[in-house]
Formats: C-alpha cells, sequence, structure tokens
C-alpha cells in the first residue's frame, strides 16, 4: 500500500479527517521549509476545532488515552508534510521528534506515550519513519492537551 | 524604516539595550553559526544582570507580563543575531522558536504568551520573522524566569 | 591526549563502560545521520540496564548528583557519536544542546545542572565542544531520571 493510502487508513483509525484540519497560524506557520529540511510546528491532539485528549497523564488520562493523543499528534505533522510535498512519499526521513506529556508528579510513562506516535509515524513511512526523539514530562501545554510533539524531517 | 531601526524601536519600548546586554557564556556560548545556520541559546528575560520578569505565569505572573518576558527574549535573541550577522538584514529566516513557560497547573495560555515573541520577530523582521513554533508550560526555569525561549534561523 | 582517550578517562570517571551501555531502540534510533548533522536522541543517565540518578532536583537529588546526572548524559551522547563516526575526532562541533532537569517548584539551578554536561563535552572535544544550550526545569523524565538531554552536532 502507498504511503498515502497507510496515511488516510491510520488517520481513519483515529477519527481524523486530513484535508480539513489543518488550519495556517498567524505569525508563526505549522510547516517551514529550508532547503530539504521541514519544520513542524508543535502539534496537540486536535481533531477539527477541538482538543480531544486533555488533562495530566497519570491523573486525568490513562495511558492508553494518552497515546491516542500521541497518534493524532503525529497524523497532524504527516497531514503538513503530505500537503507540503505533494504526497508523503516526499518525506527522506523523520530526524527528530519531541514528544511533550501533561503529566501528573509520579507519572514515569513518557517513553510509552511517545512510543504510540513513533510507531504510527513508521508505520505509514517505514524506514523513512524511524527518526530520534526526545521525550519528557511537563507541567502543562496549550489548551491543557495531554500532549504535545513537534519535528524536524528531510524531503528527499 | 530598517530592520535595525525597527528592533531599536522594539528594545527601546521595552527598556532593553542591546549593546550592553549580552554577554559571553563560558563553556557554552550565546549563539553558534553552522554554515547559514544560526542556533540561538535559551534566553531568558534579562535587562542588564537582571531577570526582570521572575514566578508562574497565572500564580505569580499575569499574562501582560508574561508577555512582556517573551519580547525581552525575543529581543535578546534578535540582538544576538544583529550582533553576529552585523545587522537584521543578514537574517534569512527565522526558522524554529522554541517557548518555555513556568507556569502554574491550570494555565493553559502559552500560545498567548508565545505570541508575543512571535509578534515581535515579525515587526522587526517582516516575513523572515514569520517561523514554526513550540510552546510548552515547564515547572521551573533558570533564575525563576517566567519564560525562556531558544531558536534557529537561517542567514542570508 | 587524544579525545578518544578522554572520553574513556570521562566515563571511567563516573563508571561508566562506553561498549556495553547503548542499546538500539525500536521504531526510533539513538543517532540518525543527515549529510554532516548528527541527532541524538534524549539520553537519560543510565548505566548498563539501571538509571542512576532519580528523582526531583532540589527536593530528592542535590545539585551535585543531577551534575554527576548531567555529566552520565553528556557521557552516553559522546559514546553515541564515537560508535557512529568511529571516533571522537569525527566531531566536528557541538551545535545545540538542550537539558531538562526534572526539579522541585523552587529549584532555580537548572544551569548550574547543565553545566556539568557542558563542561565536560568541552574536557573531551576542547573547542569542538562548545555549544548552544536550553536548561529548563520540567515535571518528570523518562524512568524517574533527574536529567535529560538530547544534542544535535556536526560531523567533520
Amino acid at each position: 500500500m502507498s504511503r498515502d493510502a497507510l496515511f488516510r487508513q491510520a488517520a481513519e483509525a483515529q477519527g481524523f479527517a486530513p484535508d480539513g484540519e489543518i488550519q495556517v497560524g498567524g505569525n508563526y506557520v505549522p510547516l517551514l521549509r529550508d532547503g530539504p529540511t521541514l519544520y513542524i510546528s508543535g502539534q496537540v491532539p486536535r481533531i477539527g476545532s477541538a482538543v480531544v485528549v486533555t488533562g495530566r497523564a497519570g491523573v486525568d488520562v490513562a495511558l492508553e488515552q494518552a497515546q491516542r493523543a500521541a497518534r493524532i499528534c503525529a497524523l497532524r505533522a504527516l497531514a503538513l508534510l503530505q500537503r507540503e510535498l505533494g504526497g508523503l512519499d516526499g518525506v527522506r526521513q523523520i530526524l527528530r521528534l519531541t514528544v511533550y506529556v501533561q503529566c501528573g508528579p509520579d507519572f514515569t510513562q513518557h517513553s510509552e506515550v511517545a512510543d504510540a506516535a513513533s510507531a504510527l509515524l513508521q508505520q505509514v513511512l517505514g524506514p523513512a519513519g524511524v527518526h530520534t526523539r526526545t521525550s519528557v514530562g511537563v507541567y502543562q501545554l496549550p489548551k491543557n492537551a495531554t500532549v504535545e510533539l513537534d519535528l524536524i524531517a528531510a524531503a528527499v
């Protein structure tokens, strides 16, 4: 199956409709290309106008829901790459993924949350989806989102 | 008006004197250039030797003061770019801005804080100041600063 | 003394055995090279299978122990660079270091923690170890680690 078909499949599984989702910001932009390097702004688990997973992992939010949040963030990043490159075959490599998890004081499964985003990137992009990663536990996130992630990618 | 004049104007509005502000670190540096890519170290809202906005947004610090902190951090980053490049016309693009906000447990206006830095970058640099951005809420920052930001830029 | 000898010396001082330490991840990798640019995933202070410094700086963990954590994280990053490049002489420059410190609500010595990592990088790599840096205080980290750091480097 093509990457774009794999992406549609993964997006449907999360109730995420790529075409309508991504709005353009004001004095910042969701994606910026510098030669082959693509910077993606921080993505929260927004579907349409709603942030669909909010609250603190390990307190208000179970691991499985935090993982769902990470998947939706990753789908948003893929949607941005797809739009910029005219299709996900244009992605040479995801270089760097940073995953911020809003969590309780004793929650230490940030890697398990981030794994959901990493797995989705690899599921859709294959070896091009394998990346370096940092995951940390933060105190709050915009709109009370449970997860935010950003990434740097390389275009073919 | 030139970018450098716009910068002086924005700096004066915040009581920030570009020429005297930036000290060189020890085993790290405030700016490093790798080909066209410029990395700027994390900037706190320091004017002279004092961090002028400290404490937790949403608890000790109102949104407007956190936004002032973000503006001063952005001015420091611009001062570093200006010194390195001999003037702000040397900036091709701000590529990535990461904004860390020290906040209370229920503060979710990180984007509104970061908007103040984003707007200042665009006000001074025009389209070259438009960037990708991530903003998160952290538990503490060096010197109890309310905001810290770093960025990656490209030189012409 | 060569960089690789300096590294062995610094590693021995921390009880860190470079050859056995670094395991390969699953759908993410510890290091990824894109042309001359090397991205290193977030490193926690792990020796063998144990994270050796855990807990909250300023509450459970004294400054000196947090600094030890930062040194071990930096050693892990150096071990990855050494393995990729066939020796540390292959490092042209450390470009960017980001240091996350799990801390208490009033801990503000993040820079002092990060200094330990910065000093070790410079001790081993000389001028090539001088970098830009951001240090922040976060609420939690994977495996309850006290410190996590990632970096971007350039190969010769």
